[in-house]
Formats: C-alpha cells, sequence, structure tokens
C-alpha cells in the first residue's frame, strides 16, 4: 500500500504514509489522496481488504470483485464513490496470437483515488513518477488524477493493437503462399481468438469510459469531462481498429481456402495434361506391341520411325490444345505479392 | 413442501411448519419465510397448487406456469409480489454436446420467497443448509434470501462453462488431425447445438438479472440491488463467453473444410506425382515393346541397358522438378500441433 | 355469420340471433357480443361488408384488408375499437417443406368480438364450442373472449414447429448419409423457406401481442393483461425457436459440404492408391516385355517368379506405406451415427 | 406543368389553368391544388425552377434536389410545407436482373401537392384520369390526394417484386441443373444487386411512409393517417420480401456451390472405377506379355482362356465392390427436382 | 494562417490580416471571420498552436487533436463554439485499391470558424476563392461558411466512390475469368481493406453532420440546418453505396470459388474422358500382346484389322456416352459475359 497526498497550496505530493493517517488526511476535504494496493501476496491482500472496508467502508461486494479475477471492465456507483474495473495489456505475455489482460480495480471519491491490482501496472508506475515530479495532476482534483492513470493504460493498448495489423499481413502473405500449412491454420485461430477478447473488452471498457465522460457521475466535475472523452476517443479508436480486423482475419480465411482451391486445380491440371499426352503414346505403342501374324505395318521398314513421328506430333498438337486452354505455360498464378500497404487507419 | 420461518430477532430459523400455519407466518410482517415446493409427483404437484392458490392467492397463470416445463426465464410483477422463471444446468446429464436446463419458478413477496421445482436443485439445497446453520441470509430479508438463491443457482452454471472450452479445444485439435470423420461432425453440430442453448438461455436469464437490479421492482430494496447486480455480472460473464464460443465453434467448421481441403489436395499430389513419373517410364517400355521389324536400338548389345539408364534419369529429373515445386519431400505439413493456450477470459 | 350474445348474470350464451338485431345487443354495454364472419363465398363476403361497414361503422380501410389475403400481422387502435390481423396455421397443407398460415382478421371493441376469415379455423370452433357449453369465458368481457381465441390459435403452431424439429433431425441424418442427392439439397432449400416464413410471422405476430399484452389499448383492461402476456410468451417460445432452426439449417449445409468433401477425398483416395500399386507393377511388366535381344534377365529360369515375387514385394510395401498414412484400411468414416438427442428446449 | 384545382362544393376539377393564376388560387385555403411538373426538357425544367421558387417559395435546396437525380427517398419538414422524395419503379426497364427506380419529388401544403418528375410516371397518370373523372380525391384535401398517389407508386412495385420470386425460382432450378456455368453466375450476381437495391430503397422509403403515417406533420390530418399507414403496410410487405429475397439469392449460392461439388465427386467416381477396374487388368496383360523364356502359364494351351477368365472374374468382384459402396448404378442423383411452390406470402 | 474577413455591409472580404488584430476582428460580433491554418511545417505548428490556445482559448485537448493525425471523425460542443474533425479524401494516392483520407479540424463559433489542417485542402482552397470573388457564403454567417467547405469536401467522395464501382466490374469480370490468380486475391484484399474504411470513415462522418443538422448545436441556426441536412444526405448516400460495396466485394470471393471450383470440375473431365477411353482401349491392345502360345485370334488373318476396328467402335460408344452426360463437346461454359450495367444508384 502506498499512500499519496497532495495538499492544497503545496507545490510537491507527500510520501510514505501510513493506514492510520487516513480517515485525518481523507476528512480534509482539500486534500488529493491516492492509495495504490499491489496486492501481490496474501497478506497484501488481506491488508487491503481491511483498510477498503474499515478505513474507506466501502460495499464489501465491490472488495471481493477487487480480489477475484476474470471480472469484466465495468463501473457502479454509489452515493459517495464510483468502483469501477478496468483492463490493461500485459505487455510481456501479450502478442498477437495470444491477447492477455489484466484488471485494474478502483474508487472514485470526492477526495481520492484508489487503485487496486495484483500484478504491477506500467500506467500506474508512470503516473506515480509524474506526480512525484510534480504535483500538477493532483492539483485538478481526483477526477484530473484517474484520468491520468486511465489514459497512460489506454495508451499502452495501442501497440498491441499495431502488433495485430502486423500479424494480419503476415499470415496473409503466409496464408498467399501456402508454405506452413496447419501452422498457419493455428495461428488463424489464435488470431480469431485474440481478436476477439479485444473487441470484448474494449467494446466493455468503452462503455465504462463512456459514461464516465457523459456527466453521469458528479465525482466527475463537468470541467474535466472533455479528459474522459479524450481517452474514450482513443479507446473508440481501438475498438474500431478490433472490429475491423475481425473483418480481415475473416478475409485470411478465404485467401486460405482459395490458395488451396487454386493449387488442388494446379495439381489437376498436371495431372490431366501427364495423362492426356502419355496415355495415347502409350495406347499407339500398345497397338504395335500385339502380337498379330498380319500387321502390314510392322513390316515396313520406317514404320518404327513413322510411328515415332507420329508420336511426336500427336504430343505437339496436344501440347498446343492444352497451352492454348491455359492449363501449361502460364507464368506461375501462386507468387508472392509485393507487401501491401498496411497503414490501417 | 418445506417451510422456514425466520422471526426477527431470532438466531435461527424454525423448521418444519405446516401449510395451516401459513396465513399466520405471513400475516406477521416482520418475519421470513422461505416456502419450497419440492413437486416431484402428481400428489405434491396437487398439493403445491392448492397452496400456491388459496394460502397465497398467487394468479393462476402463473400457478400453470410454475407445473408446466418447457418456459423460457421471465419475470412478471404483480401487486404484491414478483413471479420469476430462471433455469439451473443438470449438471448430472449436461456435457458439452448436450446441454440441459431445468427450471426454477418462484415468488418474492414482502416477507416471503416461494420457489417451486419438479426437480431436486443443488442450489436449493446448499442455500437450506446455510440457512439452517445461521440465519444471516434471511435477517436481510427476503429479497436478500432470493439473492443467495439466484446466487447459487447462477454459479453452476461456471463449470458446465468451462467444459465448453475444454470440448473446443478437444475439437480443434481432433478437426486438425482429422481422424474421426464423422463422428467429429455430429460431435461439432450437437456442440453448436448446445451453444445455442446456453446463449439463449443466458440471453433472456440475463433480462431477468438486469431487471431485477435496477431497481425496477419494490419487493427488492435499493441496499439489496448491489447483490443483484453481482448475480447480473456474473451472468454476464457467461453469457460473454456463449457469445465467444459461438464464434469458435463456427472457426472450428473452417479448420474441418480447410484440413480436408488440404489433405485432398496431398492425396492429388501423391497421385500426380506417380502418375506423371510412371506413365512416362512406361511409355519408354511400351514403345521398345512393339514388334517392328526394323527398330535398330533392339539390336544393339547396350540398349536394354541404356534404356533402364535413361529412365532412371528422366525419374530423377521429375523428382527434381517435383521437389522443387513443394509436391515432394516437404516436411508433412498436417501434424498435431502443440495444445493451444485455452485460458481464455 | 354466427353470433354469439352473452346477457350479464345469464348462465349462457344466446346463439342463432339475426344481423337486425345487432345494433340493439350492441347499445346494451352489458352484453358480450361475438359475431363470427366466415367468409367463404362471395355472397358471404358482400353480407360481412354491409355489417362491418354500416352497423359496427369499422374503418372502410381495415374491411378492405379484411377482404384481401396476404396481409401481415398488424394491430390498429382506433377510438373505439383494435383492428388486428393474426395468421394462423394451415394444419392441413402445411408441412416443415411448405409452411402455410391463413388470416383472421378481428375487431374488439368494450363489448364486442368480431372475427373475420376466409377459410374455417379449428381454434374459432373450439373456442365457439366452449363458449356454447359454458359461457365462463364471456363472463370476463370481449378482452378475455379475443384472449381465448388467440390462445387456442397460438397453441396450434406448437405441433407444426416440433416438425421442423423432426425435419431437421431426419435431414441431418440424410445429410451425413449422403444418400439423396439434389433431392436432399431441394428439401434444405424448401425447408430454410419455411423457417424463413415462420420467423417472419412469428416475429409481427409476437409484435402484436407486445402491444396487447403492455397495457397500450383501453380495450383490454389490466386485469386481461396477464392472460395475453401468456399468449405473448407462447409465441415468444415459437420465435425463439425459429430463430434457433435457422441456425440448425445453416448448420445442415455445412454438413452437406463436408460431407461432400470428405466423400470426394475418400474417392480420391481410392484412385490415387490403386494407381500408385498398380502403375509400378505395370512399369515392370512392361520392361519385361521390352524386345530387347540383349536383356540378361530373361534368360535366367528363375526370373518370370524372381519378378513376380519382386512385385508382390512392392505390393506390399507400398500398402503398408499407405496403410501408415492414414488412407487404407481404416473403418469407413462415413457412417450413421445414432439418433442424437432431439430433445431441444 | 398541369394545374388541378377543385373549389370547394364543386363536382368536378378545373383543368388547364396557368402559373399566373397560381397566387389567387393558392390563397383561397378551400380549394385544394394539385401542380404537376413533368420537366422532360431543360425548358421545362427553367420553368418549373420558377414557379417553385417565386411562387410557392420553396427553399431553394429542396428545388435543387427536385432537379438532381440520385437521390435517396427522404422527407423534409418546412413550416408550411412538407418536402418528400419517393422512388417509383420504371417497369419498361426494370427486371429482376436490373431493378431500376425513378425519382418522384414533390411538396404537401396545407392546400395543395406539388409533384415533380423528370420521366413520365404512370401512377400519376392513374391518380390525374381518377380526379378529373370523380374528384372525390380532392374532397378530402391535399393530404388524400398524395395518399392516392403514393399508393398508385406502390402498389406499381409489387408485380416487379413477384418478378423477383421467378428469377430465384427459375435460377434455382438451373442450378441444380448446373447447365448455364459462368451465366448463372452473371445472373445470381445481378439478381443479388437487384435485390440489394430494393432492400436499399424500400427500406429508406418505408421510413418516409412510417413518419408520414405517425402524425409527425401537422400537414397530414389524423384522419388521413390510416390511409398512409395502408400505403406504410403494403410497402412493409415489400421491404419484408426483399429482405427474404436476400436470405434466398445467398441460398442459390450454396446450392451452386454444392452442385459442382457433386458433380465433381461423380466424375472422380467415373474416374476412379475405370481406374481400379481396367488397370489391374493391364497388370495382367503386361505381366504375359513379359518376354521370360521360363513362363509355364505361357505354354498350358488353356492359358489364355483362363487369363481372360480370370479378367472376367476380377471385373465382376470389383464392380460388385464398388456397386456396394455406392459408386455405381445408382440412379442418376442430379436430377431435375418438381417445380417448388412458389408461392411466398 | 490566412485570415479572411468578412464586415457587415461590405461587399468583399477583407484579406491578408494579421495574428495581431484578431481578438479585434473577433470582438466585433457582426463580422464574420475565417482563419484558415495551413500547419505543413513545425513552425507553423507552433504558430497555430499559439494562437488557438492564446487567441481563441480552445480547450488544449482539442488542440492537441489537432496536432495529432489519426483520429476519427468527430464533434464536440463547448459553450462558446464547437470542435470537430473531418476526413477528406486524398485525391492523388487514393484509389479503389488503397482509400487515403487526410483529417481536417475545425472550430465553428459565433462569428468565426477556424480550419486547421497538415495537408492541403482542395474544397478549403475552392471556398476561399469563392468566397474571394463574392463574399455571398459570408453574408449569411458563420455557419453557412463552414457549410460552404464541408459541402466541397464531401463533394470530392463522390468521384473516388465510382472508382469503387469501376474496381468492382473489373474484378467481377476478372474473377470470372480466372486469369490473374494470386493478383486478384490481392487486389479484393485490398479492395475489401478500402471498403471497410469507407464504411468507417463515412459512418463516423455521418454521424458528425447528423449532430450538425439536427439543431443539436446553437451556433447553427436553423435557417441554416436544412443546408447542413443537405450535405448530410450526400454523405448518407455515399454510406449507403459503402455498405453496398462489402456485399458486392463479399459477392465477388464467391464467384472467385465458384470459378476455381468450375474449372476443377472441368479439369476431371478432360482426366476422366481421357482416361475412360484410352485405358480400356490400352488392355485390349494390352491383351494381345501377351504371349500365350494358344491365342487362337493373332492368327487369324484380320484380327489385327477386327481389333482395330472393334477399338474404333468402343471409341465411339464412350464419346456418345459422355456427351450425352454432358461431359465433352458442350460450348464453353466459362466465357467472359458482356459488361453488366454497373450503373448502380
Amino acid at each position: 500500500m502506498e499512500i499519496l497526498v497532495y495538499r492544497e497550496g503545496s507545490d510537491q505530493v507527500e510520501d510514505g504514509l501510513s493506514a492510520e493517517q487516513l480517515p485525518d488526511l481523507l476528512a480534509d476535504k482539500s486534500n488529493v489522496v491516492w492509495v495504490d494496493f499491489l496486492a501481490d501476496s496474501p497478506e497484501r491482500i488481506e491488508e487491503a481488504k481491511d483498510v477498503l472496508l474499515n478505513v474507506f467502508k466501502f460495499h464489501y461486494l465491490t472488495v471481493e470483485d477487487c480480489i477475484e479475477t476474470r471480472n469484466q471492465p465495468k463501473i457502479e456507483a454509489f452515493p459517495s464513490y464510483l468502483y469501477f474495473i478496468v483492463h490493461g495489456v500485459r505487455p510481456e505475455e501479450t502478442s498477437s496470437s495470444n491477447f492477455v489482460t489484466k484488471e485494474l480495480d478502483g474508487y472514485l471519491g470526492e477526495n481520492f483515488v484508489v487503485t487496486f491490482h495484483l500484478e504491477r501496472f506500467r500506467s500506474i508506475k508512470t503516473v506515480k513518477q509524474q506526480v512525484r515530479s510534480s504535483p500538477f495532476a493532483c492539483q485538478r482534483g481526483s477526477a484530473y488524477l484517474l484520468h491520468q492513470i486511465l489514459d497512460q493504460l489506454v495508451d499502452l493498448y495501442m501497440p498491441m493493437v499495431e502488433d495485430f495489423d502486423d500479424a494480419i499481413n503476415e499470415l496473409e502473405e503466409r496464408a498467399l503462399q501456402m508454405k506452413s500449412g496447419n501452422t498457419l491454420l493455428q495461428e488463424l485461430m489464435n488470431l480469431r481468438r485474440s481478436v476477439a477478447r479485444l473487441r470484448r473488452i474494449s467494446a466493455r471498457q468503452l462503455d465504462v469510459l463512456y459514461r464516465m465522460s457523459h456527466g453521469e457521475f458528479p465525482q466527475i466535475p463537468s470541467n474535466i469531462l472533455p479528459f474522459f472523452r479524450d481517452v474514450h476517443d482513443h479507446l473508440q479508436r481501438i475498438s474500431d481498429l478490433a472490429e475491423n480486423y475481425r473483418d480481415l482475419v475473416g478475409g485470411l480465411f478465404d485467401i486460405h481456402f482459395s490458395v488451396i482451391a487454386t493449387k488442388t486445380n494446379e495439381v489437376m491440371k498436371t495431372l490431366a495434361v501427364v495423362s492426356a499426352i502419355i496415355l495415347p503414346l502409350s495406347l499407339i505403342a500398345g497397338i504395335y506391341g500385339m502380337n498379330f501374324e498380319n500387321m502390314p505395318e510392322l513390316r515396313t521398314p520406317n514404320g518404327y520411325f513413322l510411328t515415332l513421328g507420329f508420336m511426336g506430333v500427336v504430343t505437339i498438337v496436344l501440347l498446343a490444345y492444352f497451352w492454348r486452354r491455359g492449363w501449361i505455360f502460364q507464368k506461375d498464378l501462386v507468387e508472392i505479392p509485393t507487401e501491401p500497404d498496411s497503414e490501417d487507419q
């Protein structure tokens, strides 16, 4: 548990306070208090629980939700505070084939922000550093401080989302080459799952931000609303991209099927051309391999050479026929295209 | 019929009361009365019907709905009570390939909860045990007692839903191997049906909980609303997962088709390579099997060996050609991938 | 035209009244009057039109709608009456491959119900019998009487809807066997059309019932609303099933395509295995059928038998290879699965 | 420009009036004035523009919209008049493979209707004839007159829409026969485009009629609303059918793919059966065509006949095998089904 | 930075004013001031930022949004001004395979319009020329001036959108010919991306225009609303077309798959016919190539010729059989259809 307090008129935040001092700090409405719980051990969870329930007197269902993982982003209004769950990306573990998020729970009151998380958040760390170097974010009140945290958290989605772009382009290229068989299928499925998760999370998160930024809650004063709207707009963009990725991943399956079908078609053509040329020639050879006593051609001195010549003519005629139908001697249709402009906006 | 009564100020619930005492118990508004009907025989159904219509004076359409099965989850408000239908899973019979639910009907009044079911419910049993060991749930009134029952009932969905996750992963693996032919198809269809049922039931149930948790009904006081909201959030998660499973099952069909197409492509390649190599060689053999009298090669002492050598060269050239086109000697593309991380959130 | 009148306090309905008496009957607000027009001939249509326009003074657009067929279910409020169109199934002609409905037009006033139909309705007949044997339904007023008619009409959808279930299961089984070729396709298309019609009709009808059951119209008093809600719930269930059937029919197409693809794959395997085994053997035979003078093997006494033995070895090796790749000697993958549990809820 | 005026109490409409008289005619609020502009030449467009801007004083953006083509149906309210755009079908040019509409612009005021069109409209012509033969439509005021025009215009959609039904049935039949190759594909694409256009136009037009028929505009008095509702219902039916056609056209693609796949399967079976029977026989012949010196069978007097007999036995055994697998001698699966009942409602 | 001022009553706009004069110009509410920032260098961005923040006192989040690219179209209301982002097409770079837009940010106040862009806009240039040649657009106030700019900007979408039409038709033709293999697939994917972008951008932009044109903002007086509605309608049309293009691009994939499948079917037929005719003939030849001593036919003088004749008969019978099944001698089914009428409305 880390407590940061900004006292009105001060030019820096106080640090390193203890839980005992909290009631007094909160009682002075001109303070801005940020309590951050990194509950990464059972003892810390217990400690946090105690403070949340007994000092802040938060509804114990919300405290239970804090501790539980696997919650969706949501926001709930209580008479004197807001409770919210948002999700941040886990950059270390996340890739386009395995999009993972972690939960950040929090409370926003008139003069306090509480954040609770079971794992470290880069965005929390960044805002703490900012606040310590300059109390600017605190001077505007608790809602602005919360905005800073959410802004940082949402900003970290963007690089992840751009990874999707790259992954889709790479898979598109590989689908067009059909080099990697089932690996490709597996990756397509993983990408599809990741995109679905991103869509689900960002849709719910967008809803939380929408409600925060439209003046529904008295804890967020109207002069701070544009800042939340700004975060909302960023998330909107991510959400739109997620919708777009869904379509593009669907398109990758189409390409995949199309390439398999085209390749099979090509194999069939090869087989058909080989068979259609060799089989008739074999028949000719077979006919002159018959053992009838009376086969006049066999005795002509040039019969053999004429037959070979005839075979040559048949071959040329058939090759010409298949060439005209476009079955042979075309430039390879399945080649790697030049990298498409992936600058999706 | 089982009647449990909590009298205000008491520290345990009274048990084993009879229908005759009900009017008095209900008249005292400080009591919290839970009447549970397990109507698993025609006689019990008659008995329950009688109590519901004559003691509680519930609308007889709702009593008819109680007895009837195959109703959808719903909630109806009457001046002095709420009537609701919710569905619980049938864990014994339910699997991911056959998702089955059972109906729980109920009434919520100012100081009573009535539950009616044709089959045993594990959640009912659990709450009864809780209440008997400590009347805590009753002290907060009838709405809180109902919340306890619904909470237990919804919690039992979760393991079922996780079974879907496993089933989808297992089917994905099998689809990638294409070992089980039509059995797979059959299971995919069953899974699709189950997911559709889960989606339908949870969507309707979500609607019931949404209405319960948004202050629409005077029977649920506002301090109890957060508890219902909690159940609603759990159900929301289940509903989201159901939506997700739908997409994933759709993806399994894509994989299935893709694997069939890839396998056919592979078979075609084998056929084409075999034909394209053996047929020309057979033609050569056929030519030297012709019976022309004048075939100079036949008389050369090394003709046979040169021909065999020529056949070898043709074979090597063709093999090289097909190898370069990637038709042969590639590592098998259709192999079992490593188990994907199925930790879907 | 058939007129049934229930006079307040009476214990049976009066029957066989004539159009001339209608104005008096309607003027007495304590009566409940049901006028049923079975307009199955041009004369009866004219007679009905005359009564509707001149006795009841209904808006002539509604009278035109009565006579016209091919209307969608709808409800329209006029100051002193409601006009509605609902659709009943035509059980004689309807099957899962050709879902047909017939129109029932009607009016509901303070003390009257008017029903108009060009074809006989089983539900109308049933309610008439009920009312004649006991005036109970009339005692509660005209809205309750209408509820009785609609309830009967909606109940007759259920057996039809269950036919869909059977048809889907039967087609699924046949799709898995791929025995019936284009007949199957044709039936799938017909089923899809029927399901689309059922969805369309039930969606519109649901809308009519929704409006009837939510207190929008003064003609339906609030104590009768639960009865309409009950009909609404039945229809809701039908509508949900129709949505479900749509997905299942889509799934049948997937199965159909999958089975064709699997069968083609199997045929290809047979062809590939036969070719890959016989062609090399034929080549060997072809080689020893060449007419070179100097072919040492031909003169060895056991050459023939060694060659046959070699051919046997090649066959065994290739069979083993294809067996290991899973192309042969597997149990037939395309078999009839056991009947799935079709108890869809 | 054609001006028709109905003066109150008169029993016929006045005709052949000039633009100069318009201000007086419009000033008398008891008149009903219909001004119809057929602006099929640049001069007439100029003339119309002049009257619309200077006599009627309509907003010049609406006048610009009149002259421009390619507008969507819409309705806009101005203080003293309504401006609307609706689309009629072009029966001469329209077919199910090329659904084309033409624009009708108009204004509705307290005592006038203005219609403006660049092409002739059959519906306009019909209403003019009606009005000239009997002023009935005018007696009810300008809104009723407009209703007459829209009613006629919407009625002309119906035959077109029924053409779609026929086209879909015909294409379904042809898809099942797969006789027409790419022509079919082309027609399917055209039909899909036409259906998309019909859906788009009718959805927007429905919106216009919905707003007209729900009492939003003071120009349409409430006693006229049922008539607009009637037109709305007709359009609703067309819109519903369009939705339905979309699904059916999608189904045609499914049939098309299924038939191609089935045909390919059949071709493959033929090939596999021929190869699997002939290749082994050829191998036998090849073996006895080898030139080994020591091949005892060759010298037995009945060797040849026994070999032929053996070939016969092999053939019969293989035919029996393929017959049992259902690959041969089945009645042709791809046949023309009997015409389906296309009576879609 | 370019400042254009229209002073009331003047007959031309003043030009070439400097930032210092702005406060005075803005203070006089009868002026209409247009400040256009082309911020194509870091210095100009700084200059613009300074004016926006210090002279106009705009919220600095909006100024940040101005400078940032990759924003979606949006509109935000502040007490004394509106902030909006719209997107224009980049005609130079945009093609149907790579639809690109550029951002135009702006502010609308009671008597001013501010436009900010990092790149040149043709629409801005056009309106400047108009305003300089005649101050008409300014006389109606700042909202009308903004309408002019948006109208020009939206008009430039139309040619782009028509390019899509052409691209879809061209790809449809090529898909039907299947000449270009993967290039086609690549172009289909690019087109799909472009259409998706167009849909996304136009949907958001439509939302901006909808809000502008429905009287939500006091900055846009009600007499100017019809002009914004006009722009909205244009955009609506573009948005509708984009929806339509999405369906059509989906249809192109269907055609593509269908053509591949048909071609494969054709190749298979060729292969099957060749095999089914040549293999039996080869068998006959093989039989008479056997070396049995006792083969009576070999010694008959006409055996050879009878055999050849028999082969001819077999050939003719098989050709007739395949011709009757429609496998050969049909006019080529895959031909280029006549160009479809692409006049999509």
